[in-house]
C-alpha cells in the first residue's frame, strides 16, 4: 500500500517533469519555429533569384570567400556545426555560441544563392541547438536540463525544416549514438517538434508533397500462397545495399575531399574558392544546373530533381553519383547547409535507377532511396523509417523499415557526423 | 586508398554476416511460423466452441489444477516463460527447454477453452523462444550468436502472431530493456519476423483488421491559423496519461494478486482452482462473458470486444476495469497465454469512454488506447508506435506517437516483464 502511494507521487512528479518542459518548449519553439519558417522563405526566394540570374553562378568562389571570412571574423567556435552541438550533449562544457544561428541561417541562403549544391536541415539543426543554449543559459538551467533543452532544439529544429515532427523527434535521440537509442528526452523532443513545427506552418510554409502510388500485390509471383511479395522484397534487400554503399561513399568522399583540401590548398580562404571553381567547371562540362542547389524542384519541368525522380526518366543513370559529387564538393569546402536534401536526392535518383536495372516500380524505389541513404549515412535508421511513414503514407512501411536497416548495415561504421558515439558496433562479431 | 580497401571487406563482412542469418532464419521462421498458425487455429475452434458449449465455464477450476498439475509434472523451468527468455538473452546459460513450446501451446488453448481471459502474444513468443533455442543447439551456435537467434525468435513469434512484421521486429530488440533500443540484431529480427508472418500466412490464417475512419480537420478551433489540432492534441496526451495508469495498475494488480495468493492459498495447486472459481462468480455477478477469453469479438455482435469498441456503444464505462480484472486473476493465478491482446481490449475500451468524456473521435481513442496500454505495461513505446502504423495507418501517426510516449512514461519504472532491464530511467532527474 505504501509502496502504491509512492508509486503514485511518482507520477506526479513524472506530470510535473512534463508540464515543466511543455513551458519551456514554448518559447523554443516559437523562436526555431520563426526563424526555420524565415531561412525556408529566404530560401526559396534565393533559388528563383538564382533561376532567373543564371549569372549568380559566376560569383560563387567569391562568395565561398565571404563565406570564410564571414566565419574568420564573427565564428568563433561555431564553424563546427552540428558537430559542435552533439559534442555539448555528450559532454556540456564548450558551449554552443547563440551567433551560430543567424551565422548559418545567412551562409546557408547565401551558399543557395550562388549555386552550392547543399541541403537545409544541418542549418534548422543549428538554429535549434543555438537557441536552446541560449535560452537555457538565460533561465540558467543545470548542466543535465541543458542536454535535454539542447536535444529539444535538435527536435525542433528537424521537425520544423521538413514538417515531419515525429522524425524530428525520434532523430535527435538517435543521431547522438550509432546503433542505440536512449530515451531519454522522448516526450520533451516530440513536444518541442510538434510546436515548433505548428509555428512553422502558422507562417505559411508548406513542406512539398512526395506521392508514392504503387500499391503492392501482396503476392509471390508463382507461388500465390504467399501472402507477401518475396520477390520485390528481395529487390528491396539489394537496393538497400546500393543505398547504403552510396551513404558510405558519401560520407567518406567528404572526409577524403576536406582532407586533401586543408593539406594542399593553402591559404585557407582559397580552399571554397577552388571549390566554387570546381562547381562551375563540372556544372558548365555537364551542360547542366540541375545538380546545384537544394534540388527539390527543377528550374525546367523535365530537369533532374528530387520531385521528378518520382518518374519513370526523372533522372539519368548517374545523377546519384554526381549530386554526391556536387554537395561532397560543397560542402567538405567550405559552404554551408545541410546534408539531408542533397542526400534525399541522391537517394532518389540512385532508386530512379536501381528501379529500371532491377525492374521494379520506380516511385517506391525513389521513395525507398529518399529515406535510405539518409538512414545509412546519418545512422538513424528508426526516424528515417518513421520519416517515410510521415512522408509517403503507411503501405509500404515494411519495406521502409528493410531498406533504411538494410542501409544502415552497409554504410559501415561510420557517417557524416564526426561527434556521433558508436554505441553498439554493427556486426556483433566485433563486440 | 588501403582505407578504403579495407573499408570494402568490411562490406562483405557484413554481407556474409546476413546472408548467414537470412540461412538460419529459414528453419525457425518455418517452425515458428507454422506453430503459430497451428496455435491461433486452435485458439479460435476453442473460442468458438466455448462459444456454443457455455457449461465449459463451470470446469475452470478443474482446467486450472489441470494445468498446473502439466508444469509441475513437465514443466521444468518454463514455467517462467517470457522472463525466462529475457534472462536467457541478458545471461546466457539457464537455457530454453524445448517442451515450453508444446506446453504453453496446449495450456493457453485449455485456458480459452474453458473461458480464461488471456492472450496470445506471450504464447507465440515462448514458441520462437524455444524453438530459437532447440535450433542454436542443434547447430552449437556460440553463446553470442544464441543470443540474437533468441531475439529472432521472438520477433519470429510476435510478428506471425499478430501479422505485424516490423512492430515484431522492434518489439523483441526494445522489450529487453526499459529507456533504450539496442540495434544489435535489426535485420536479423526483421528477416525472421517477416519470413514468419509469411509462413504464418500461408497456412491461412487472417489477422482482424481494425480501422479508424475519423480524418482530422488539420487545424485548431478558433485559431484557423494553426494547421495542427491542437485542442485534439492536448485530448490525447490527457488519455495518454490515463492509459498509462492503467498499464500501471495491470502491471501492479498482477504482481499484487500474484504475491498474496501464494502467501495465503495454500496448497499450490489450489490457487489456479481458486482463480478459476472468482472468473465464474465474476462472470455470474456481471450477467456477462464479454471478458472471457482473447476478446477480439464477442458472442453477440453487440457486446463488448475489441473489435466493438472502435463504436461508439461498443462498450460500458467501466469495461476496462473489468478486463483488467479478468486478465490479471488468470494469469497471476496459474493460467496460461499471453498479456498483450487484453490490454489492447483495456486499451481500447477504456479509449472508448475517454473519447465521450473528452468529446473526441471514438474510433481514434479506441485506436490509441489499444497501443498506448500496451506501450506502457511493456515499455515499448516506439514498437507500439509502429503497431499503430501497421494496423491502423500512418494518417494518425503523431498521435499514436503522442499516446505509447506519454503512457510509457506514466507507467512508471516497471511493467509486466520483471526479467525487463531499467537502462534509462524515465525522470532524468533518477540518475
Amino acid at each position: 500500500m505504501i509502496k502504491k502511494i509512492k508509486g503514485s507521487f511518482e507520477q506526479f512528479a513524472i506530470a510535473s517533469h512534463l508540464i515543466r518542459w511543455t513551458i519551456l518548449a514554448i518559447p523554443l519553439s516559437l523562436t526555431v519555429g520563426t526563424l526555420v519558417a524565415l531561412f525556408l522563405w529566404l530560401l526559396d526566394k534565393a533559388t528563383r533569384l538564382r533561376w532567373q540570374q543564371e549569372w549568380l553562378l559566376w560569383l560563387l568562389p567569391l562568395a565561398g570567400a565571404g563565406i570564410y571570412w564571414l566565419y574568420k571574423k564573427l565564428g568563433r567556435n561555431s564553424e563546427a556545426g552540428n558537430n559542435l552541438i552533439m559534442d555539448e550533449i555528450h559532454q556540456p562544457g564548450g558551449g554552443v555560441p547563440a551567433r551560430m544561428a543567424p551565422l548559418v541561417l545567412l551562409t546557408t541562403v547565401i551558399t543557395h544563392l550562388f549555386g552550392g549544391s547543399a541541403g537545409r536541415e544541418g542549418t534548422a539543426v543549428q538554429i535549434g541547438g543555438s537557441m536552446a543554449h541560449l535560452l537555457g543559459r538565460w533561465i540558467k538551467l543545470t548542466e543535465k536540463d541543458l542536454r535535454i533543452l539542447l536535444m529539444m532544439g535538435i527536435a525542433a529544429g528537424f521537425g520544423a525544416v521538413f514538417g515531419t515532427p515525429l522524425t524530428g523527434a525520434v532523430f535527435a535521440l538517435e543521431v547522438l549514438a550509432i546503433g542505440t537509442i536512449r530515451y531519454d528526452a522522448l516526450v520533451p523532443c516530440l513536444i518541442a517538434a510538434v510546436f515548433a513545427d505548428t509555428v512553422c506552418s502558422a507562417w505559411g510554409i508548406h513542406h512539398t508533397h512526395y506521392a508514392i502510388h504503387f500499391t503492392d500485390g501482396k503476392a509471390t509471383p508463382f507461388i500465390p500462397f504467399l501472402q507477401m511479395d518475396l520477390w520485390l522484397l528481395s529487390k528491396v534487400v539489394l537496393a538497400g545495399v546500393a543505398f547504403g554503399m552510396a551513404s558510405y561513399l558519401f560520407a567518406n568522399s567528404m572526409h577524403l575531399i576536406k582532407h586533401y583540401a586543408q593539406r594542399f590548398i593553402r591559404p585557407a580562404w582559397l580552399i571554397p574558392v577552388a571549390g566554387g571553381v570546381v562547381i562551375i567547371v563540372f556544372s558548365w562540362a555537364l551542360g547542366t544546373r540541375d545538380y546545384l542547389g537544394l534540388g527539390v524542384y527543377s528550374k525546367e519541368p523535365g530537369g533532374v530533381s528530387i520531385v521528378n525522380a518520382f518518374q519513370a526518366g526523372g533522372a539519368h543513370t548517374w545523377s546519384w553519383l554526381w549530386k554526391l559529387l556536387f554537395t561532397a564538393i560543397t560542402l567538405a569546402m567550405g559552404f554551408k547547409g545541410g546534408e539531408v536534401t542533397p542526400l534525399f536526392f541522391i537517394g532518389a535518383t540512385l532508386g530512379n535507377t536501381l528501379a529500371i536495372l532491377l525492374g521494379a516500380p520506380v516511385d517506391l524505389f525513389a521513395g525507398l532511396g529518399f529515406i535510405a541513404v539518409f538512414a545509412g549515412a546519418t545512422n538513424t535508421p528508426i526516424a528515417c523509417t518513421l520519416m517515410g511513414v510521415e512522408l509517403f503514407g503507411t503501405s509500404h512501411v515494411l519495406y521502409f523499415a528493410v531498406a533504411c536497416f538494410t542501409a544502415y548495415y552497409f554504410s559501415g561504421n561510420s557517417g557524416i557526423y564526426k561527434a556521433q558515439r558508436l554505441a553498439v558496433p554493427k556486426r556483433v562479431e566485433q563486440d
